[in-house]
């Protein structure tokens, strides 16, 4: 039974210890079980299944036109990402649970309690069947307490997303506890959340649905956000629409810039990514040994949130971002989200990745670099960062704007309006005093 | 100045007598401005712009499999429907606009007071310009009231959708009114919601937005709703997962069922629709002729909500619905959609038609026959229907969910979650005694 943050580190010491996990980089045309389409160039694996990657050439108009090719990965079948909730002495705990993938940085790391894909759990790759699936295919009625579908990295993926859910257990339910999870009681995520690589992205994405109550009510400030809701979403129907972003999925072989070289997909520059191959054997997974395709970014990205309070109420500073592979033209993004490697030496800067990277550490609310998904990125990681800007004024490019923690989180709520990215560090906000952090406690 | 429902009518009138308006149906083969592409046998006009009809072979899996072909018009290009609010004397006036299209019975119709595509807008039919266009398309701050993108006939259109806006205008702004535009006080609606033929779709669905505030407060009522919203986005989320619909873009001539004869489309057992060509003179449009392809459906729709009050609080009977050119799957549909006489003599009868049909003359709430959209769809109408339900069980199909009127309301006015035959119906349910019908009055 896990009580506080000691408790948790001496399981998860030796759930780390339990596992044996290697991951080798072998080229890609040795990869068992994928082949590379003689006239596409493209990478899939010999079922049809899982994922593959393909070409994808962009071509947006509007105030900023350009366009470009690139590798994408396109996986079609959607997954579960479920989070199990349950009061144990009147505290709310989630069933998360310590999982090797081969992309992640440490091997092992604190996934939900579900993670898997269709492909997963109807067996495909003849594993073993996925504990506690049947919580979120077949809930008890009432229990949902989050069910959205949300998108992930759209610069590396073609429009994929996941259900994220979460079920609230009554707390009279027994529920068998393997090994490999554990009970984590609320209050000791915001501690996890500041070790780096520890709590994995689809726990972070899937935490950012967390049913909380609204802000509770205070003395004298009217508590009203700067903007309204319409205000909102006017602004990004407005974004839209605004600009046009015609995709193309085109052979692998046919996305200029790219090319394959030693075993790997690489861009001319070396800038962005590779793909690379890898060779997994694990201990603690369905299946012991497998070789895939991975996407493996060149540099760490920054994902930053500006906060300010205004007029008594705790704002973020978002971003409309278009991205190769949104699937409905943008989302909203964190104030800045870039990987400061890829930018040209000279050029314009990104808007405030200079006020996020100069900012005084008094004014640095979060700062911790975590990984993305292990299971498609190889070694993929961002510095997510919360910067407290009192002084910025209320007066934003257009491409930004200020909403309340409130609002933003109502947005993550409902699904498919808000990215991956502000979605993952949106659940470090939720930590921080003044933002939120009294959900369900 | 219109006060009541007698001075509409006096200007209304007027407003037809002034029209000029012929409609001709022309062989597709001699539309002027369209050509039929000699090998796919698609429809597109010489430009490249407006629209096509095309083929579309839809394969469906999931509990009911099933796969079909059919033509589809596909209308990558967006428009706008905006109408403008303002309050004259404290009332709420909404801006409408006598209107002729091609396809309406009664040629003239009450229309927003922008209905416009890019086309429309960008000139490329050499029009003049689209009156008070500007409100909508660079609004003031703090005046859009409404403001999301809102999907059309999934069984006709492919993934269309249009941008639906109110925008408010402070009480002393001066606005010009031409003469096809009136100011319609808002306790007129209800009255003009119940003439057939009046009140066109882009009117109906963009009033489904209205700013509402809440219901009251009622005494001793807890005013909950059966399910709540996290149940309602559960369902619509697991039900767009159950089903694999696989959407394919096909020439044309490769739709099976349908052939060309006698210069339409038809499908060979004469169901759904034909695709047929229009010659159109009007003495009042921004062009005063032109040619185009309609689609004309065989017979009138029945789109109707059961109703019914639970725990004190008004619910509607919504289903999830599967069209062939819904973007994402599925919406939330009326309690019954589908027009009586595409379906087959024998086999099941969707669930509720009867109930509905047959229901008795005092449980009929709303009863009044509503066109479909004139400028693509040639005499399409539906019967608009709300059936007082307090017998029926709150137990149903698995298909179906009671939500509050509030609740759909909401669900409508974030946009892309329910869809255009509900949207509109909403708007004729809001004008019921309990049934929201206290916005903004």
């Amino acid at each position: 039974m896990i009580r506080d943050t000691a408790d948790f580190e001496r399981w998860f010491a030796e759930r780390c210890a339990a596992h044996s996990f290697r991951v080798e980089q072998v080229p890609l045309d040795e990869l068992d079980g994928w082949r590379t389409d003689p006239e596409t160039g493209n990478l899939h694996h010999r079922t049809g299944r899982f994922f593959s990657v393909e070409g994808l050439r962009i071509t947006a108009t509007g105030p900023v036109a350009r366009s470009w090719a690139q590798p994408v990965i396109r996986q079609t079948e959607h997954g579960v990402l479920g989070i199990l909730l349950q009061r144990h002495e009147g505290v709310p705990h989630v069933l998360l649970q310590a999982k090797t993938e081969p992309g992640n940085i440490n091997a092992v790391q604190l996934s939900p309690t579900v993670q898997a894909t269709v492909s997963n759990y109807t067996r495909v790759h003849r594993g073993s069947a996925v504990r506690y699936l049947e919580h979120f295919l077949r809930p008890r009625p009432g229990t949902v307490r989050y069910d959205a579908l949300q998108s992930e990295q759209g610069s590396w993926f073609l429009a994929k997303r996941n259900r994220n859910m979460i079920v609230e257990l009554p707390p009279e339910q027994a529920v068998d506890v393997h090994d490999d999870y554990c009970w984590v009681p609320l209050p000791v995520l915001p501690d996890l959340l500041r070790v780096p690589h520890l709590v994995n992205m689809d726990t972070r994405t899937v935490l950012a649905g967390l049913p909380r109550p609204g802000p509770p009510p205070r003395k004298g400030a009217p508590g009203k956000p700067l903007h309204t809701w319409t205000d909102l979403q006017h602004h990004l129907t407005r974004s839209k629409l605004r600009h046009r972003v015609e995709r193309c999925v085109v052979p692998l072989r046919e996305a200029d810039g790219w090319h394959r070289e030693d075993g790997e997909i690489r861009r001319d520059d070396g800038r962005f990514f590779r793909i690379i191959g890898v060779e997994v054997s694990a201990s603690s997974r369905e299946v012991t040994s497998w070789a895939q395709p991975m996407l493996a970014p060149a540099s760490q990205g920054v994902v930053a949130f500006l906060s300010k309070e205004i007029g008594g109420v705790r704002h973020l500073l978002v971003q409309v971002r278009y991205e190769a592979g949104t699937a409905d033209v943008c989302e909203l993004a964190p104030t800045v989200q870039c990987a400061p490697g890829n930018l040209p030496v000279s050029g314009p800067r990104p808007p405030f990745l200079d006020t996020v990277l100069q900012a005084p550490t008094e004014r640095v609310l979060f700062d911790t670099v975590h990984s993305e998904e292990g299971g498609r990125f190889h070694h993929a990681a961002n510095r997510y960062v919360v910067v407290e800007a009192a002084g910025l004024p209320l007066d934003v490019p257009e491409t930004h704007m200020w909403v309340s923690v409130d609002q933003l989180t109502r947005a993550a709520q409902l699904g498919g309006m808000v990215n991956v990215e502000a979605r993952c560090l949106l659940t470090c906000v939720h930590t921080l005093p003044g933002h939120g952090q009294e959900a369900m406690t």
